[in-house]
């Protein structure tokens, strides 16, 4: 079954072709700049990387491009049997994958009020791919469902009643579909059944958060209503004191959307370093830049503290689970963010976390009661299995 | 020496007079609804209570009130040679108590911008001080003095550096006083030098905060900016996804000022079940009602994840510390709060738990790791004590 992921952001399509069941990644590539007559495309096909830039009016004709593509190229003697949408926001009715009916979409759509940067497009890449992949079936993978099983003490907040009834307020969680793939590889790769493995997932990449797995289900997370909550991120401040919009209101004269801007696209690593890059805030630290410094303490220590709270949460931890492009590569980051926890019964090994291997590993020191993974995550992947599963129950 | 301990808010003042270094409380009281025909004044004074009603316009009128109470009745022979004010707002200027000259009360004034609330009622009392016991020295004791001593990681949001340098804007912390407090009493008790005592302090009043001390110090603490932050209270929210105002404003067509009033004024146990009084949820919840069973579960929740997250923080913890109105008197609250914790080393003996004693106490199983301790804070003699000290170095 040749399974087609799609990722439809605001202004780009990223896709993944996979034949499923055996997990062959078969083409993937993106298209960039939607809406410019500079469009840039890329995909990687039989080993090969390609590059164009043509113009791509819309989410319409960027997915005609790749249909084009698969017909023409990929799929030459096959038919393209699905696709796996990838929908960030799947509220308090989805927690699970989903074939899509006018119902789900409509649902896709008023969730907006949730999502609004990133709702939109993906129903926007439901909505074309239906016209432009006809024979396809076609499933919504949630990026929020993983997160249907936190107990309401976690994902209520201490606000009115009301807030929670009337507008859904309430913890919702992202990066599910991360979370839940490492926890489903960590919990093999220690030959322990997913329903009895207790882990603290730890996702670092542009976006960042955690993850409390009790028995292989999301207890808790660190990112809320919004993916803006949690943890220091590349752009996104993470948690701070919620009066700090109010004060910046009175005080700076801002207005709320210029508050949401500065929030979400001018705080975290680039609000202190300038970079949003930590790959960049740590050749600034190589050069000897205080601030730098000053960010990466920040970072790691706000990951230090989350760990501790989901220790308490957990009660037992099998391990901690680093993940995702900063999680699975910058031994310092995990170094530091583990640097002090041996009475929480996390020793990390400082000379393997320092070896630059792929693939799943261990970085505990034998004495050290919780182990410490590295799992590489792949959300394509698991949208893809998600895909297949949904189809084979539905047929 | 007689020392007058005044908390000036916005229309009551709360005083009480010691006689030091013997820690004797001589008289105290409470000047409430100022501004009204109808104010209310209530006073202990050996052994007796009294309560009356009259007419006090203003601050002024409250303070010529107790002046004339002092000097009419309590220090007949004796006269007032202190005032020691209790002042929310340090700033990053004061980490000590000041003797008042006009540039500290001018600073306290302009504090303003990060108390609204407090500093203004604050700089009147030690104004109206000034003119009504003209004798009396004057001292100004800071509710974000003890946390001085955060470090920049703690200290600092990932929020753009401008924000810290034009305005301020960073974790103060609140309730210094008591945290300081109750860290040397526990430091007594368990006979071992501040200086090497780490502990993770607790205080439970209407407003709640946790401090992490480690060798005496404060490296850490829940409340940040303002007193909105941290833990769930009795009627503001403490942590919640900074999006969430942006969303009030957006969806809910809030302003920001309704948005401030709801965070501050709706919220915590309140927005959840009604009642801003822990004692009045929990007869909610024994007569089995649900949301104050959630509301309980949230608020004791919330107090166990800090509980981790100060433990990673300190890696070593001699003892976790309860005080104030709910943290030494509820039973009930200390232990949700520390429920399967037992693999952080902190085990609570069920029984012991449940003696209503009063005073200084172990609450730990004897295997326990970590001690638990309540610790009644007395917020008015520290900050004689501290008034007391000041004027003894400065004379």
């Amino acid at each position: 079954m040749n399974i087609l992921v799609l990722n439809s952001g605001s202004s780009s399509i990223k896709f993944r072709i996979y034949t499923m069941p055996h997990e062959e990644l078969v083409a993937a590539g993106l298209v960039e700049k939607i809406g410019s007559e500079e469009a840039d495309i890329q995909v990687e096909f039989r080993g090969q990387r390609e590059r164009l830039s043509q113009p791509v009016q819309n989410h319409e004709e960027g997915l005609q491009w790749i249909a084009d593509f698969l017909t023409e190229r990929v799929l030459v003697d096959s038919t393209l049997d699905a696709i796996g949408h990838r929908v960030v926001h799947g509220g308090e009715e989805y927690s699970q994958p989903m074939l899509i009916s006018e119902e789900v979409l409509d649902k896709v759509n008023e969730l907006a009020i949730l999502a609004p940067l990133h709702n939109p497009p993906n129903a926007q890449g439901i909505q074309v791919s239906r016209r432009v992949f006809p024979q396809a079936q076609q499933v919504a993978v949630f990026d929020t469902a993983f997160h249907a099983t936190l107990p309401p003490h976690a994902f209520r907040y201490p606000i009115p009643n009301k807030l929670y009834e009337q507008y859904g307020i309430r913890v919702y969680g992202m990066h599910g579909t991360s979370h839940q793939y490492v926890t489903k590889q960590a919990a093999s790769f220690l030959d322990k059944p997913m329903s009895e493995t207790n882990l603290i997932t730890i996702h670092l990449g542009n976006g960042c958060s955690m993850t409390a797995v009790k028995n292989g289900q999301s207890v808790d997370t660190s990112m809320g209503l919004s993916p803006l909550a949690g943890l220091m991120m590349g752009t996104r401040s993470g948690d701070i004191d919620p009066s700090i919009p109010f004060f910046l209101s009175n005080q700076a004269n801002m207005s709320p959307s210029e508050i949401d801007q500065l929030l979400n696209q001018e705080s975290g690593l680039k609000g202190i370093t300038g970079e949003n890059d930590l790959r960049e805030v740590l050749k600034l630290r190589a050069q000897g830049d205080k601030m730098a410094q000053l960010a990466l303490e920040m970072y790691c220590y706000r990951i230090k503290k989350y760990i501790g709270a989901y220790m308490a949460v957990l009660g037992e931890v099998d391990a901690l689970i680093f993940t995702a492009g900063v999680g699975e590569n910058s031994d310092i980051v995990r170094e530091r963010s583990l640097a002090g926890l041996e009475n929480l019964g996390i020793e990390l090994d400082v000379e393997k976390n320092q070896e630059h291997l792929s693939g799943i590993r261990q970085l505990q020191r034998a004495s050290s009661k919780v182990k410490i993974l590295v799992v590489p995550t792949n959300e394509e992947l698991a949208i893809a299995e998600q895909t297949y599963q949904v189809l084979s129950k539905n047929n």
